[in-house]
Order: C-alpha cells, then sequence, then structure tokens
C-alpha cells in the first residue's frame, strides 16, 4: 500500500499515553487518514508514499484542541480592557453584539479567528456563539475541525430577538448541517450560564443535544459573584444545581469550573463530565483559577481552552499551556503539580477527549485523521533540545507552527495560510472594525 | 540637519508618560541617536534622511528592557523541569555548572542568549553570573545593550574555586572593560542570595558597586523557605536584614521580592530600591508572587525580567508582559490592576530606571539612544486594532518584531539576525549540549 504523503526526519510525538518520543520518525498519510506512524534509522526503512515531505528534525504532533471559543469575538480584541467584569460586559461586550453584529459580520469575524487559530497549530476548535451556522460555514471555509455551538439564553440575543424562540433555534440547527458533519463539523448546544438560562431551558436544550448524541456546553462557576447569585437563588452551588435538573452527564463540558467545592469536583468526575479549562481569561478578568489539579486527580477528564478574544485577547493554545503549567505550580505551592508532558496532553489527547473525538483525533495512530502540526525546531529559543515536551510548554510560541494539516489537507504551509485569504479577510475586517469604532463612540453610556 | 534614517508610516509610542500614540508617526535617526519623533500626515511634513524605512502601519517602541537574566543558562533550558526547587538546584543544576561551565560554553550560551533576546525586541538585558567578562563580551559581539553583573557567593562557583576571591574577582571585573562601558554595556555585581552570601560579602559588594556607581544587584525573598531561613538566622525578614547591612539604597536592584511584609515594601519605596518582577519563573518554580500592585502603589520603580532559561525556559519578555498583567488581576481580584499600559512601561521606560539608564533608553525622546523595536501588525492575532498598548501585552508575541536597532544599529532587519551568525551558534550549541546530556548522565546521583 503506498501513502499519498510521507513526513519523514521528523521528532515525532504520537501523544499516545506513556508512548516514547521518535527520533528519526515518520507519519504516513493516505487519504484523510494517517496510515502509519513509526521511526526510521535507515531510509529503507521508510514506507513508500507518492509525495516526500523532509522536514529535518522538525517535531511532529497531534493538532491542538481548542476546547472553548468565541470566535466571531475577535472583532471585539481590545475593544475594551482592563475593566470591572460588569462594566466590560454592559457598557461594551453586550451593546455591540446586539446593536452591531449581523450573520455576515459572525461569518467574517469566525475567519478572522480561524485564520489566527490555524496559524497558531489549533486544527479542532469548540465554538459557542449567536448565529451558529455562520460559525459552521466559516469553519468549513477554513477546513478546520470543529463542534459549532448555538448559543442559548434567556434573554434576547443577536439573531433570536425573542427568547422563547432561543430552543427552536438551537433545535433547528441541530437538525442543519449534516453536510458539514461529513466534513468535520459538528453541532451542539451552548447554554451562556446557569444565571442567563432557566431551568426549563437548561433542560431542554440538554435533552436536544442527548437525542442527538452530541455535545452540551456550559459556563459553569466562572465567578464567586456567580456562585453567590445562583445559591441566593437557588440554595445550591452551581454544579449541585446542574445536578438538580439532569444536566450533568458525559455529555456536558463544564467552562471555566473555577470555583468548584471539592463535593462538586467529586460530582463532575462521578458524572463523567468534561472541563474547559481557560486560564489566560480566568486571570485578564479576575475570574478566578479553577482547581485542575484536584480535578485531573479526581479522575474528571480536562482540555484548554481559549475563550473568545474579547477577553483573552488570543486565540493561541501556546500561551494557555505555558500558564496552565505554571499557574497551578504556585497556586498549590508545587513545582511538580502539571508537569510539561501532562500539559501537552490536555492540549491534544485529553482536549480530544473533552469533545468526544477521541476516536478520530487527539493522537498520532494509525486509523486515526490526519490532523497533525510541524514546529519548526531550529530556532534560538528552542536550542538546544533535551525534552520536546518541556519546549512545547515552556518555551516554545504559536509562530513556531511551520505547517499544518486537518483531514489529511495542509491549511498551513511553510508559515502561509492554504484555504483563506488574509488580505482580503483583513482588508474586510480593517474596515468593519472602523465601523464598530464608530457604533461604540455613539452609543457610549453618557459620562456621569 | 539631514538624519541618518528615518523611519516612517509608523504607529509610535513614545513611552513618554502621557504621551499618546502617534498615527501617521516617524522616528529620525542620527548616528547613534534619535533626532526627531514626531507625526507628519503629509510626506513633505516629513524630516530628510539620507535612508528612509517606510514600515506601512507597523508599531514601533522602545525596544524591551529585561532588568534580569542569567544568560548562559541557556544551555540548560528544559534540561531538569517540573522538580521541587531543592533537588533542582542540587541534582542539576549546580554540578552542571560546577563540573561543565567553561569561559568558553559562557561566551557560546550568551551569544545564543543574545540571538533569542534580539529576536523577541529585547535591546537591554541585564545579566548576573559568573564569568562575568564572557558575557560581557558576547552582549558587544551581539550589539546589544546591558548590565553584566559579577555572581558573587561566599561557596565556590564557576572561576572562582576559593569564595575567598569572590570580591576581588568583582573588583577586578568592574575595574575592566572600559571599551566596552563606551559601546553601551556597562559592569556590575551580583549578590546571588542573602543566604549565599555572608553580611561581610554583602557589605563589600555594595560598596565596590557604590564607589563606582553602579548596580547591585541581589535575588531577595524569592521564596518562602528564603524568608524562614534568614529570620531564623538572623532574627529579620531578608530586606530588613538588608537594612541593617545599609546595602538598600537606589543603586540596589532587589530581584523577584515576592515575599515582602508590607513594612518591607514600605523600606525598599524609602530606600529607592528598584525591583525586577520575573513572574514566568516564579510561577514555575513555584516560587511565589511578588505584590507588585503594592510596590508600584508605594512608588517602587518596577522592570520586569525574565530570569534564566534554567528556570523560565524562556528569554521572552512578551511573556513576562502578558502574565504580568493577568496574574496580578487574579492575585487582587481586581480586574483593572497593572491595565496595558502600564505593563508595557514597566517592560520598557520603569525597566530603564531600574538599570539607571533612564537619560539614556526607555522611551523614544530625542536625544536619548536610539534602541527601538519594530512590530509587525499585519497579522490576524494583531487585527483588528482599537488599542497598540492592549495588543502588546494581550495579544503581541516574540516573533511579531520585525526590525530590532540598538545604538542606531540594526541587530535584526526584516526578522533576520544582522550580527550573529545563528547556524554556527546552533551548531556549536547543539555539540555542546549531547556532551553537557553525557555529563549529566554520568554524574546523575546514585538510584537510591
Amino acid at each position: 500500500m503506498i501513502a499519498d504523503l510521507l513526513i519523514h526526519n521528523a521528532l515525532v510525538l504520537t501523544l499516545e499515553p506513556g508512548a516514547p518520543p521518535l527520533t528519526e520518525g515518520y507519519v504516513a498519510i493516505r487519504g484523510r487518514r494517517l496510515a502509519a506512524v513509526g521511526r526510521a534509522p535507515h531510509s529503507r526503512d521508510l514506507p513508500r508514499a507518492r509525495e516526500v515531505l523532509n522536514v529535518q528534525g522538525s517535531l511532529v504532533l497531534p493538532g491542538l484542541v481548542n476546547t472553548h471559543c468565541h470566535a466571531p469575538m475577535v472583532w471585539f480584541r481590545g475593544l475594551a480592557d482592563d475593566l470591572p467584569l460588569h462594566q466590560w460586559l454592559t457598557e461594551a461586550i453586550f451593546p455591540a453584539e446586539s446593536g452591531w453584529l449581523t450573520p455576515e459580520r459572525v461569518y467574517l469575524g469566525a475567519l478572522l479567528a480561524a485564520a489566527e487559530m490555524i496559524r497558531g497549530g489549533i486544527t479542532t476548535v469548540a465554538d459557542g456563539y449567536f448565529y451558529a451556522g455562520e460559525v459552521r460555514r466559516a469553519l468549513a471555509a477554513a477546513g478546520l475541525r470543529g463542534v459549532a455551538a448555538q448559543g442559548v439564553l434567556d434573554f434576547p440575543v443577536p439573531g433570536v430577538p425573542d427568547p422563547q424562540d432561543n430552543l427552536k433555534v438551537a433545535a433547528a440547527f441541530l437538525n442543519s448541517g449534516a453536510d458539514l458533519a461529513a466534513e468535520g463539523i459538528s453541532s451542539a448546544v451552548f447554554c451562556h450560564a446557569v444565571y442567563t438560562c432557566g431551568p426549563e431551558t437548561l433542560r431542554q436544550a440538554k435533552d436536544l443535544t442527548r437525542e442527538r448524541g452530541t455535545r452540551f456546553f456550559i459556563h459553569l462557576a466562572e465567578t464567586r459573584e456567580e456562585v453567590c447569585e445562583v445559591q441566593r437563588r437557588t440554595g445550591l452551588t452551581p454544579a449541585a444545581y446542574l445536578e438538580s435538573l439532569g444536566v450533568l452527564d458525559e455529555g456536558t463540558v463544564a467552562v471555566h469550573a473555577a470555583w468548584l467545592t471539592p463535593a462538586e469536583q467529586c460530582l463532575l468526575a462521578r458524572r463523567g463530565v468534561k472541563v474547559s479549562h481557560c486560564p489566560e481569561s480566568n486571570l485578564k478578568l479576575a475570574a478566578g483559577v479553577a482547581p485542575i489539579p484536584e480535578l485531573l486527580a479526581a479522575g474528571v477528564t480536562v482540555g484548554l481552552g481559549t475563550d473568545g478574544a474579547a477577553s483573552n485577547n488570543n486565540l493561541d493554545l501556546w500561551g494557555e499551556m505555558s500558564l496552565a503549567a505554571r499557574l497551578h505550580k504556585v497556586w498549590s505551592q508545587d513545582p511538580t503539580v502539571l508537569p510539561a508532558a501532562r500539559a501537552v496532553a490536555l492540549a491534544t489527547r485529553e482536549g480530544a477527549r473533552v469533545l468526544g473525538l477521541e476516536d478520530a483525533i487527539g493522537t498520532l495512530t494509525p486509523g486515526k485523521e490526519a490532523d497533525l502540526i510541524v514546529v519548526d525546531l531550529d530556532q534560538p529559543h528552542l536550542t538546544p533540545l533535551y525534552d520536546p515536551y518541556s519546549h512545547l510548554v515552556y518555551a516554545a510560541r504559536a509562530a513556531d507552527v511551520r505547517h499544518v494539516m486537518v483531514r489529511g489537507r495542509w491549511l498551513l504551509f511553510n508559515g502561509q495560510l492554504t484555504t483563506l485569504d488574509w488580505p482580503e479577510i483583513a482588508g474586510k475586517i480593517r474596515a468593519g472594525s472602523r465601523d464598530l469604532a464608530g457604533f461604540c463612540q455613539k452609543n457610549r453610556p453618557l459620562a456621569p
């Protein structure tokens, strides 16, 4: 059997549990799948292939999995920073979302986000936003793998002026997009939070996703204020409240999960709930520090997420890896917590499990889909090299990603986007951002 | 008067306090100094120059100032991570330093560090290490501005087998290098810590630097263990102990300063002591979180530092800016703490003050030396643009630096190093690192 493409002369990290780095490694691809992965000290050991790429000692590993994003919010990158959360939301973000966003702008923003994520080695993204059909379309145009989730709130939101329709819109979204599912883009539901969705909405939204075997995402216990408010209203902490509604199971992804009691940590583990950890956003908003070492010790599956560019302000999973590995060391006063190889696993294999995609991606295993990245090691900040995991977490950066492949197709080659037209996207975004700045100026709350 | 070089069509951040960003900005350079900085909406407003560089909307700002580094420790990047501090030091770092380092290897390591720092937009570095003359020589070869400090400990160290000689070596170091001082590389003393230098060593080392008007660096209150040990031995907390020795004044730079009592914070402010904040290293070693908002409020001058690559593991000040701005928000539970513009100031203007170089560098002010960087904004993760400070701190990365100038001379142009031969350095470092790995293998402590 002849492969379509052979990538060789690589240092391969398969991310299979316990597998050592493969020096003089290769990856063979056939169609959209991995055909073979191994070591070839001599060129005679290499599989045959129609096309051959010698990556000259570069690192090859599974593509990164971004388990939480609001892609179109790149429009709001740097629009308002360093503000108290409530003021940031009510004076900057909500007005811009409700008064300025259109389906076309959601699509364009998602394209920009896709360009940034591809350049940074993200091959799969779970996105939650309004007009999720537009996000789905943009991910398809970019060639990314993704889970696009329709945002659900019991408030008027872009595309759903009457909140009574929110589940109808979500159901219609789930019922469409079969063609995109074949291209690796699935559909899901994102209930914004316990304090923005009533109990019936949460129950019914969960039922919608259960029927279809897809993921149910929710911001959970992001801030202390959220915990206090939910407790005041329901008498329960947020995760316990979701448990009382029957919403916690293996298909639920709790995003942030910063303020969980030990009992709630065990509850998530018992129910098989997944957690998306977004440390850069959590720190920037002063939201809190999630008990990740505790959740991992309890057996919870944890992935990393960038959150949206309005609160981060980048979609760079390298920063999240580095920060996660460092933050939990100082937070727990233990420098052995979340070692480098574990952090890389969270950004790849474990992220795939968070999204229920572990059979398709997350490790470089023959038979899985060919989602991989090639990282250029020939750089001052990655020299010398003793431990590739250490470099990936503590020294490498998004810009070190040289090639990106999803489903056997290059999305980035030699640092160049192959599916997206950057000058065209940039021009449209810049024009649009001037319009948005004008809108914000006009709609600024009156000075006191 | 005709300038030598005109950089125009830029978004210029002068970093002068309160100065707004200059759109359609320019910077004119004559010799090694800034001749003019301003706005030119029309090309007729531009100063005349022999050479002209249109940077097409790129960001121009002062070069970054790394206030704490151990440049040659790039040799140990990723050699040992995720270990308890004591084990990391005694089993990995100290044996490699004492048994393997040579003056030539210190020089070569410093060249590698210089390559990394230049590529990431650092134009000035304060370094503390052994064989500091070799570091000084490497900085000169790279064209970087710097303060090279000779490491002083009351233990045998590389180059100073008998600790009795440590101040003699430091004095000889300070007495040499006049030629390099003319090239922007000054000499100083770095006493490792209160727990590795006796009171007489600290007093006399401080006297040496006082006589010469140069900086005295010291790791101070880095870990809780340090505080406890110093308190046990002297009855005083570390900063109070230094005060009792008369070592605290405007020429002293306290590095890390993670565990200071409120009284010590005021003491540093009163004495004019400067602080170097190295958050990535502090987190990775689980050392602690420095009370930076409190120190700034008390009026202490604070700069950012990368620390060495053995504990970071990169020499990237962009990561430090981003982490500093985020970390102190969550630590103080206040998202308004350390806003973006302030974080950029710490990495530039305030860093220059930490090193006593505020009259020469730190802002783009006519008459100051031409140390500047050009940041490419035409990239997905920096689009759209509302606030350049926000992008520098929360979205930009080292790889976005396109040109780097020190003293009117390009060290990086179009992303290419102009003073250093990367393939040659890389080849020597890779060969050396294999030798070091072998050395560590041979000298590994016996398994229990």
